[in-house]
């Protein structure tokens, strides 16, 4: 059982057992994790939830690890956290690997939490937007979500933190062809990483190539105009920018647009999660899991139109259920 | 009843009729659609399946006039099926209106269909994804998909088609901010239309800023560059080339290729016509109802975390179905 005081109290430990709870799949372990979620919501929402992006080797373990400790810094606590779709399928986290935190992860303002190694990217992130609300309950003021730029990784992110952060590579055009596509559109705040060394001027004229790009895309949000900051994690430069560019999204919003954000997110993931837990149902249920198989076949091979394999597997599944 | 010969020879009234039966919400209805998409399944799969969207105003409607006129002159049938989520709304069709496309659908060569105005974008789009079939059953050669460039509908009709063009106007930078989230990254081939008068300088510039837009974003197709075709429906200028660059896009990907993404298409649609259903069963299931408002009060308000509303909603449907 966890030990609620010493969670709310911020103790590591706790915490850390919290979220291994949370991402267990034993169904006994389910009932206590639900357990504790519904007795920490009380003590949740008020962090400032940040979800951070980028394709691999624009530097964004460097970049949170120096943001993470400018924000500590200014007295705040910071959670760490990632969804790293790759982990899902070689079993073990690469982002969330520690080490490539070094300073931060030894930070006592700083927790640091490893992807879980799902087997679906919907589970790891189920399990991550419970787990922003455990780090919530736990009293860490700043939640980062970071993920690399695959799959559906980053939308999942940008649907449960308030600010989105793409970052991007110091190159322009067809250098820059690594934006997955409709990224850029998730986007709140831009940031073009490792502007040192050579890739200084680089890195201006990109932040110009998107500046112009953002243009062409439709704002998400009347209000805000994406800023696009140029940094550099390895010289700790343009970090204060950027936080402060965050702080300005939380404040040009204000807290009743934040909220209902938050509020939209809570309902879509609800019913998202009804959506899921109903197919995840249908698909673990032993009186139909024969016929995927064959269903699939017919409907690739187009004998059977995708609907109604569809009805017929559906009524099967509920029939059984009478 | 559907005369099944009538409709394979092509008569549009038993077209039509097909269509409306698979647009009807009837139960009874429901049961002659799908025994119809059964019966009709061997003879699909002949066509190649255009999606065009764009904002309005752009002129899809002439555009589609004109380019269905010179397919047709090329001793083609062509049929155009709209999905129009402000018909939903509004009940009525806008952009099926047929005295937008008055040559057109006098052209013997010809038919098109208005979107049904169903409640939901998602359940237009089950039907307009039958259309399909039933229209290739039919005999026609290329079917055009026409969708304006709201919510989800393009994302929808890129799921259903073999290749998707995205009109656009000529202007460019924040005149180009009506280019929805997106949409620029679900596109083969890029159309700018109205180059005609005085907006022709302009519309030469568009077309630059757009490949240059579509530089940044990663290639749908490691083979396909996306091409930018500069046109006018009104002068009927550069039609002729937007087709060359359809059949370009279907000769570089290759029968094998544009099979495969049908079949990836056709069990993605499976899948989620299975989780729609279980989710429609559950929504219209009078003895969880009356539960659906308090548990998105709960979730919204923070007391409920989204993950157990849900499961307790999954469980108290499937337990009354034992």
């Amino acid at each position: 059982m966890i030990d609620i005081d010493a969670l709310r109290s911020g103790n590591r430990r706790a915490l850390g057992k919290a979220i291994t709870l949370l991402e267990s799949t034993r169904a006994d372990h389910r009932v206590s994790a639900e357990q504790l979620l519904e007795s920490i919501m009380p003590y949740t929402g008020e962090s400032i939830r940040i979800g951070i992006t980028g394709v691999p080797g624009v530097g964004k373990s460097s970049l949170i690890e120096v943001l993470g400790n400018y924000v500590a810094g200014l007295g705040k606590r910071v959670a760490v956290l990632t969804i790293d779709p790759s982990s899902s399928l070689t079993g073990g986290s690469i982002l969330g690997d520690k080490t490539r935190m070094e300073t931060l992860s030894i930070n006592p303002s700083a927790f640091i939490r490893p992807s879980p190694s799902q087997t679906t990217l919907g589970g790891v992130a189920r399990r991550t937007q419970e787990a922003v609300l455990v780090c919530e309950a736990a009293g860490f003021d700043v939640i980062i979500v970071e993920t690399v730029g695959v799959g559906q990784s980053e939308t999942l992110v940008a649907s449960m933190t308030d600010v989105f952060v793409l970052m991007l590579l110091p190159g322009s055009g067809d250098e820059l062809q690594g934006i997955k596509r409709g990224i850029m559109e998730l986007a709140d705040i831009a940031v073009i990483n490792k502007a040192d060394g050579e890739l200084k001027g680089k890195a201006t004229r990109a932040a110009a190539d998107i500046k112009h790009a953002l243009q062409l895309i439709q704002p998400r949000l009347a209000q805000w105009r994406v800023p696009v900051e140029v940094t550099s994690a390895l010289e700790n430069r343009g970090i204060d920018e950027v936080w402060q560019r965050i702080c300005d999204y939380s404040d040009t919003l204000g807290k009743a647009a934040l909220l209902e954000r938050r509020q939209v997110q809570s309902r879509q993931w609800f019913w998202n999660e009804t959506r899921e837990r109903l197919l995840d149902e249908l698909k673990s249920s032993q009186f139909v899991k024969a016929d995927f198989g064959s269903l699939e076949r017919q409907v690739m091979s187009g004998e059977l139109p995708p609907s109604i394999a569809a009805g017929q597997l559906v009524t099967k599944f509920l029939e059984q259920k009478k």
